[in-house]
């Protein structure tokens, strides 16, 4: 059975893998001279490719990031920056011998059903490379082509921006401080941010200096999160985040709080406001010459650089838009991955979801999933059930998520695994665990979920994985705990087993309510 | 009575200012061109002058680091960049006349007691101006000169320096990133900080996101540490401070823990370690020709420059030793002031304390101290009553502080605010103002202890004392409150409140245990 794969990105690469571990064909297509879309950072800006600044850092942790059979190296830093990330990216590549299936330069140009769709499945995929045209019968393709590549700058939307007589830009062309002047309170006389929903800020160094994603995505975490009547976990997370500081004191409270919006990654914002560095306006009203006015401001703030953060939009130039369609930034796919109304689930999309929390073990489920079901090993239900699900999950994002710009692309990340995982079979099971393996089985519930987690039983179960459980924090302390003093203090008890305690009653009674 | 007040820097500006509120004549001696000692930037480094790096921000917040009688504006940031901090220095010393009482280009080169000091307390005084020396005789003398102008840097304590083929240089000469390509974990390469003791890291950026020494520095907080039994308030700041990240896995974890060293206000580190930017080291062992060793550490490490942060020396190049005695970096000085073996108490040193807390509302406090003892209006005690109390005041260091570098110059901002404020009748008495006054009461009692409580009474009352604490907020909020979003959310019980109410609780039973 051949797949084509459209893009050799963090889900093209994890795709291509997965289709080789079900014994499938992949050929995958990148239409750039290497792989690893996003994280490989150049200098110029490419047509069609996502675009990275050089400072990057990762918003997931190592650990959370990971695909679920290849830990990050230990040295590796907690958060990475996009040079390490890229490096772990193609020893990826080399380990598990990916390279050999993916043709790089060549861009996928159209993908149209074949004439024996119906029966067959299959699919007429057109690529280019060197200016030539190539035609391909494939039995099913993995759209692997990211959602960073076409800005979204709606212009329209800002009065007098015609007549502003200094410089703009979408972010994406934002690559260091030294061109724009503007990073960089550092550099920058003077940073404004205008935001006209707010934003809720998370750290990437959370409670007691422990990676956000470690402690905020556990399954105790998720099944409170889930149980609790419905505006308690709002509140708790409200509490949390406020407890860093007051979102409404530095001006980023979000504009309508019961519509909590996905949380932005920021470590440095709060300092740069207290210290003057960087000021928060509402949205603007409107632009002038030299000047941009906002809303409920009286004064006018002189601006010589505007950087647009407006987002990118969701397309598939190749697919027809009958195959799926892109409706208010929202593509109708089930589980974010099968267009449901096809009559063979022979197309599948990776990686357009934002979930809370690490991309790349998301793109590597979809994968594992969406081989089985290319195989037949794993039944999609029938198209009207698919269609209402599509639609209820546009209405329930609303609890947890604002409907925002990108607003249907976001879900919890560790339901979403579990739902995938369940489908192939690799879904842990706690309970079990807990007479077989009871060290597991608490390190699963009240540790991170880290991606091993999945590869513990099913379909491709990796030996290593319990190990890599075992020993996730291990890999999280080695680049940070470089200094150890001679003198170790632990002669006071540690409020960590207190709160671990807690946390364990806790568990207890939603596990068994 | 004439007072010679030696540089015009933060406390000879505040010490000038007090010498004419008590109707004392001073007359300052500046050697620069210019006021404001450490806070103005200059490009270049001159000899016997601070030297700031050009991203410098003060350590303590606008309202806790104002001089009592005049708040900062209140559109300045709430930590200051030290051009604002200048800017703030100008128009003290333009609203209250200074200028014209400071002799600028001045150096002083030698303070002498008089012939008759046994009887009149007379100095004499040499200054330099020109190439042309003058005496004068002063009556009084306050040493304002500060003590960030001779750095410390034993090179003998690093083996092997000799043979390092990099740059090094001390931290006095760092100016900015662009020089020395090192800031700056964003300019380098990697960036390495050895620490043999280790340090406890604070956040301008506290708790809710209100200025760390608000929260800190307030009556309540000082009335627990200095009645809950011993290890308690200890193992309180130890689980805050590990709360916001813990100190052993990032590599700061202090060497004795028992000895709580001087926290470091630092808002940038944890993330810069846990995204790999900074590494921590233990001390250097040895320096290579191209390398460190770091003791523990088997591995040498690539460096190219070291910036040594070994602090600076105390001394008074213009007194005679037996005046004030500079031993182990300790000045013999009764309340961190006055010496203790003088006949007659007219000399008394500024500022050379480092106390946790805006040092600015500490030296003006020590000056309105020192005029009321010029004029005679307060007495020392006997001299062997000082000296017994200065060298318990050594020994009980230990307790909040461990002995470091600069060990002894440490005290409790708000006891030693306190104490001076008593002997000249400037403390305000919480349970006095509970009966007149009981909103200002718990604003004193609760909130933090800013400088114009020090104002409400007793000489040099300021009207203004009582408006300027009931607004310290606003002031605070104003600058980083600069959007406010049209559906402010409030339909949920502030914690706030819930935590308001418990330290309510608790000071009861402090306050009448």
């Amino acid at each position: 059975m051949r797949v084509a794969v459209v893009g050799a990105g963090v889900s093209g690469l994890t795709a291509t893998k997965c289709c080789l571990d079900e014994g499938l064909e992949p050929t995958c297509f990148e239409q750039s001279q290497d792989i690893e879309g996003l994280w490989r950072y150049t200098e110029h800006i490419e047509a069609g490719r996502p675009s990275l600044y050089l400072s990057v850092i990762s918003n997931s942790s190592k650990e959370m990031s990971a695909f679920s059979d290849f830990p990050f190296p230990e040295d590796f830093p907690v958060f990475l920056p996009n040079a390490q990330f890229l490096d772990y990216l193609q020893r990826y590549a080399e380990h598990f011998s990916l390279r050999e299936h993916i043709k790089l330069g060549t861009t996928v140009v159209s993908i149209r059903k074949h004439a024996d769709f119906a029966t067959t499945g299959q699919w007429n995929v057109v690529t280019e490379a060197g200016g030539k045209q190539t035609s391909h019968v494939f039995d099913a393709v993995m759209v692997c082509s990211g959602n960073f590549s076409e800005p979204s700058l709606p212009l329209h939307c800002f009065p007098g921006i015609e007549r502003f007589r200094g410089q703009y830009f979408h972010s994406r062309q934002y690559k260091h401080p030294d061109i724009f002047q503007v990073e960089a309170s550092r550099v920058a006389a003077k940073v404004t941010i205008s935001t006209t929903r707010g934003s809720w800020l998370l750290s990437h160094v959370f409670e007691h200096g422990y990676p956000w994603d470690m402690v905020l995505n556990t399954r105790l975490m998720s099944l409170i999160k889930t149980n609790l009547p419905r505006p308690l976990p709002w509140w708790l997370l409200n509490y949390k985040l406020n407890q860093r500081f007051n979102h409404e004191n530095y001006g980023l409270q979000p504009e309508k709080s019961c519509l909590v919006r996905e949380p932005v990654l920021n470590d440095d914002l709060p300092s740069y406001i207290l210290t003057g560095r960087i000021t928060i306006k509402p949205g603007v009203k409107e632009f002038k010459d030299n000047s941009v006015v906002f809303h409920n401001c009286t004064e006018e703030e002189p601006i010589d650089v505007v950087v647009f953060c407006t987002g990118y939009n969701v397309s598939f130039p190749f697919l027809e838009e009958s195959v799926v369609m892109v409706e208010n930034k929202h593509a109708s796919l089930y589980k974010y991955v099968f267009p449901t109304h096809l009559q063979k689930p022979t197309l599948a999309v990776l990686g357009l979801i934002k979930p809370l929390g690490g991309i790349m073990p998301v793109a590597e489920m979809q994968a594992r999933w969406v081989s089985r079901v290319f195989k037949g090993l794993c039944q999609l239900p029938s198209q009207s059930v698919m269609e209402k699900e599509v639609n209820e999950q546009k209405k329930n994002q609303v609890r947890w998520f604002g409907l925002t710009f990108d607003e249907v692309l976001k879900t919890e990340w560790l339901v979403y695994l579990d739902t995938l995982a369940s489908f192939i079979g690799a879904k842990p099971s706690v309970l079990g665990l807990l007479c077989t393996d009871p060290r597991l089985a608490l390190t699963i519930f009240f540790g991170p979920c880290s991606p091993y987690q999945y590869r513990l039983g099913g379909p491709g179960r990796w030996e290593g994985a319990r190990q890599a459980i075992l020993t996730q924090w291990d890999r999280v302390l080695k680049p940070t705990r470089t200094r150890v003093p001679a003198a170790s203090s632990s002669s006071f008890p540690s409020l960590l087993t207190v709160v671990g305690f807690l946390l364990l009653l806790a568990a207890v009674i939603f596990a068994f309510q």
